[in-house]
């Protein structure tokens, strides 16, 4: 027999006050509904009321893992440092790994996923492809030192996440779990009730080939992606753009250089040559120009680079798309005192004639000297001329045609996507939007197996290196992610799939028969295996009616004055519709009401 | 419809060796039956079969709290230090305790135990007596940087605890709400079924007052308890001995010296006090002289401190009785090169006479000096009378007389307790056993509220502070004890309660048909809501017994030879008894058999 949950006695308080680094209506709501607090910066504790949908959630991710196949194991939050180090994580993840000491001095790291674990785990119990294909997951505590932690559970430092690994003989089977786990995740997904879209993702610091996010739409999430009416969808960091065709500068001029006095900005530099040097056919335009922007880049073992970026002056540089490009490494902006250590870059002028084929020197202090590494667009394709700095103050060049003027150590494709950009694909005018990453799904290969040494033999007995995936779903993410999908301005508003309870029965008035109704409808409603909250606080109806939107059951019963008519209502949270029910056989109608819904 | 898990793509190999660190058959088995696998020191990860055992115990220990109004929070394992700065605890936990530093360099610990921070949500939430009481609990994941971590889960790094606080107005309700713990703890072990204790407890860094530890009896446990007929049981780090009557010294002589050249012993001291002044009652024994035991004291800052326990020469100090009574602090015995740096404490003839009153200087090196600190043991009661050392070589003194010719700095009750020592409630004599701590239950008293401010408004409207206790459950240790009790020298056998699968089904021999015939009787159990694992390998009948025996799981079905004659073979794995079935119905007979056992 259970017992109700009575909100008397309840460990919930609603809070009046927002919480003052509250920035996203999720964390706001999640924290003044009572279903977490904050321990320090990113790091949470469950109340009851949250506690049970994080279990909610758990649990369909556990059911779709299962479904598939998936063995669940459970990892330790604290790891030795020796297996990070083989696959050089320990240093590539810098600054968002926690690290510690151990009494004895021993290194050890908080995971922060958990490739190497299962990689050295297989190689320890496995050694046939006979064993293969396998697929293990767990449901567990991750940490990541996060500089910016946000927006509550959305970028926490300590948080739950599902970690799947596959392990396959071959890259036909890789494939097949990679669409496995792609399925299940589509299911789990659905059965969150989140709006979701399924993008081309990057690898980053995970290392492999294939990648797909599921990011739910949102306007206040920290990823942005485009999609297209083909069907093109991708993360920007990912957008990989299609290069126009070389061009014929057969009949360019030779490259000359043009006085431009006070022409720091591209705006400035095409006023002054339109004026100076008007075009018969067109006016020039920033397109025209190619803008040379310099970055430091720092690697997570603290050395530093230059990286000259060159790219149509009508486009920036994408901090994420950069980022995501250079990861491990950082980029930070050149900072004036970057130029004074670099005089041969001469800021606002930089031209590519004089970077072109590493001809400048950086000054790295105690590093020494080395070349600067400049990168291009894959716009500036051979032949594509251009108006650009002549690295010399307050002058440009024209008719500076990429390969015959310059060339550059490589290509880098981080300029900012805009909307309307043809999609890569040619399936169409790209459009922007945002969204919180639930899901990242990796076809890893033999990344981790090479590095640790998981091989198995193959059904000719030859020792092959076992090809693996990694898939992952931000659990306690989720809950936050289908908060802000779904709150309103009045609070919470949850799905039935999440709620904590079905059914908030909010008794009214001070009449003790009110409540002996009340407390006979929630019994009848649990017997019937309806999860209820009874609001019996000895409260004003206003307060109760208010803490049951803050709270967001789906359905909330008012048992109150109508009863002496005979008669209770039914609101339904997020619509807000109202209907009244006879209080006679309630419970079953009730009943027969969530389960249609 | 759930899909039979069979052996043949279950992530579990059993291994034929030993691992090299395993003391205890439990340890050893868990690892042997792939249940566990060693990271670290102290640091384990949970394979399929040990995950299911783990989340059994969980479900148990969820149920129980969930009957007596817990409610169930998560903390987050990654603390900030200030809390547990502001209970001392940041420093007494000395070594054990994992520290670290977040990217801005602030403090973290990983935590050990919660009391600061539900002391802390309390606080944060509630405000009066009304709200109270209030049993919150959670099941999580604790960290202790043990010295010598041990014995596989029994001893380990990284551990899964249930801890619940009860938070009460007066002591009144302390008492209740402890009593209810007390109670829902009897249910929890019982369905374990672990065959335990209660005794009476230390309540060591924990503070507070009244505490009881629920041990597994188990010759392998760490903890030692005492017995007596008449009901007395209690840690022998807890028990307190009623001191013998104060004596009258009226008729002793003065105390003096006599020589005893080469006695730094006690047995040689006795010899020679016999041979130079026999008694005409009886013979001198070692009970007639005060042994004085030299320590250092070394707190968890760093301090150290010099103490010296009297107590009468036929009983030894307890190392955990002490290691009890002095923690935070260590202790450490006196070394040579201490002795040396401390020529007032003359090795092997110290005496309490001059120890008396601080009449001796210790030397601490940078700290300057300091008076020794000497206690006593109970026993040493004013007017009894002793052979002791006269703090000079080669010399002991006869009738000094305790009270009389020296006094100590108070009473420190460390002695071993002895099989047939009398019980301190004169409830007969005391039997000595050895246990595992599963559950240890206190209550707190107001420790940690008072540092921390948790305060309420009584029914008076006055701000009282709030009384709590604390309980704790070794979630991840009652798999290895329940593991420990019911191993034998053919793997594990668990008790229904607990095992992963119900029945494992074990097909024998080549022959397709039998094959099938297991596969339905496994489909048929399933549908009636037992848990199978089935044997579905191509192994050697010897193989798949062996490894049955390995696994563990209470009953195994084997389908083999017989089948042919329609008959198919039960095993009980504990007693071994054997029994044949018709294999029409099985599954019927099977679920009846599992149902009655």
């Amino acid at each position: 027999m259970a017992v109700i949950t009575r909100l008397s006695s309840y460990f919930v308080r609603t809070l009046r006050e927002d919480p003052a680094d509250a920035e996203l209506p999720s964390h706001k709501w999640l924290v003044r509904a009572g279903y977490i607090r904050r321990v320090a910066p990113g790091i949470y504790s469950w109340l009851p009321l949250g506690l049970r949908v994080l279990q909610k959630v758990e649990q369909i991710v556990r059911e779709e893992m299962d479904a598939i196949g998936g063995q669940e194991v459970r990892f330790p939050g604290l790891l030795p440092r020796e297996p990070y180090e083989a696959t050089h994580r320990w240093t590539e993840y810098g600054p968002n790994l926690f690290r510690l000491h151990d009494r004895k001095g021993s290194d050890y790291l908080l995971g922060p996923t958990h490739e190497e674990m299962f990689t050295l785990l297989v190689k320890d119990l496995y050694s046939s492809y006979k064993d293969l294909p396998l697929f293990l997951y767990q449901i567990q505590i991750k940490y990541r030192d996060e500089a910016r932690p946000r927006a509550g559970l959305l970028r926490g430092r300590e948080f739950v996440m599902k970690d799947s690994y596959s392990f396959d003989v071959d890259d036909a089977g890789l494939v097949e779990s990679y669409n496995r786990h792609r399925e299940a995740y589509v299911r789990i997904f659905d059965r969150l009730g989140l709006e979701y879209v399924i993008v081309q993702a990057m690898s980053g610091a995970m290392g492999g080939s294939a990648s797909e996010e599921f990011l739910a739409v949102c306007d206040n999430g920290e990823d942005t992606f485009v999609r297209s009416p083909g069907g093109y969808a991708a993360n920007v960091e990912a957008v990989r753009i299609t290069p126009p065709a070389d061009q014929d500068a057969s009949d360019a001029g030779p490259a000359r250089a043009i006085d431009t006095p006070g022409t720091p900005t591209i705006a400035d530099l095409v006023a002054v040559v339109n004026q100076k040097l008007p075009r018969a056919d067109r006016a020039w335009a920033a397109a025209d120009t190619l803008k040379n922007v310099v970055f430091k880049l720092v690697s997570p073992d603290g050395r530093t680079e230059t990286l000259v970026i060159g790219l149509p002056g009508d486009r920036e540089v994408d901090a994420k798309r950069l980022e995501a490009a250079v990861s491990p490494a950082e980029a930070v902006p050149f900072a004036d005192d970057d130029f004074l250590a670099n005089p041969a870059l001469v800021k606002g002028y930089i031209g590519p004639v004089s970077l072109a084929s590493g001809a400048v020197e950086q000054v790295l202090g105690e590093q020494g000297t080395a070349k600067v590494r400049y990168l291009l667009d894959p716009r500036v394709v051979p032949g594509s001329r251009w108006v650009t700095g002549a690295n010399v103050v307050d002058t440009h060049q024209v008719d500076v045609v990429a390969g015959r003027d310059f060339t550059a150590d490589g290509v880098i494709d981080v300029a900012e996507i805009r909307q309307g950009d043809p999609a890569p694909d040619g399936s169409g005018p790209l459009s922007l939007a945002r969204g919180i990453e639930m899901g990242h799904i990796f076809q890893l290969g033999r990344k981790y197996a090479d590095a640790l040494g998981l091989k198995v033999l193959d059904a000719n007995g030859k020792l092959v290196t076992v090809t693996m995936g990694s898939y992952g779903v931000g659990v306690s993410r989720a809950v936050a992610a289908v908060a802000e999908a779904t709150c309103d301005d009045k609070g919470l508003a949850w799905p039935r799939a999440l709620a904590p309870f079905d059914v908030q029965v909010v008794a009214t008035g001070k009449d003790e028969a009110v409540l002996a109704a009340a407390e006979q409808l929630a019994s009848e409603l649990d017997a019937a295996g309806v999860a209820v909250l009874l609001d019996d606080r000895k409260a004003s109806p206003g307060v109760k009616f208010a803490d049951a939107e803050v709270l967001g059951m789906p359905t909330v019963v008012i048992v109150g004055r109508g009863l002496a008519d005979g008669v209770i209502e039914v609101r339904d949270r997020t619509s807000g519709e109202r209907t009244e029910l006879g209080f006679e056989g309630a419970a079953a109608k009730l009943v027969a009401l969530l389960t249609a819904g």
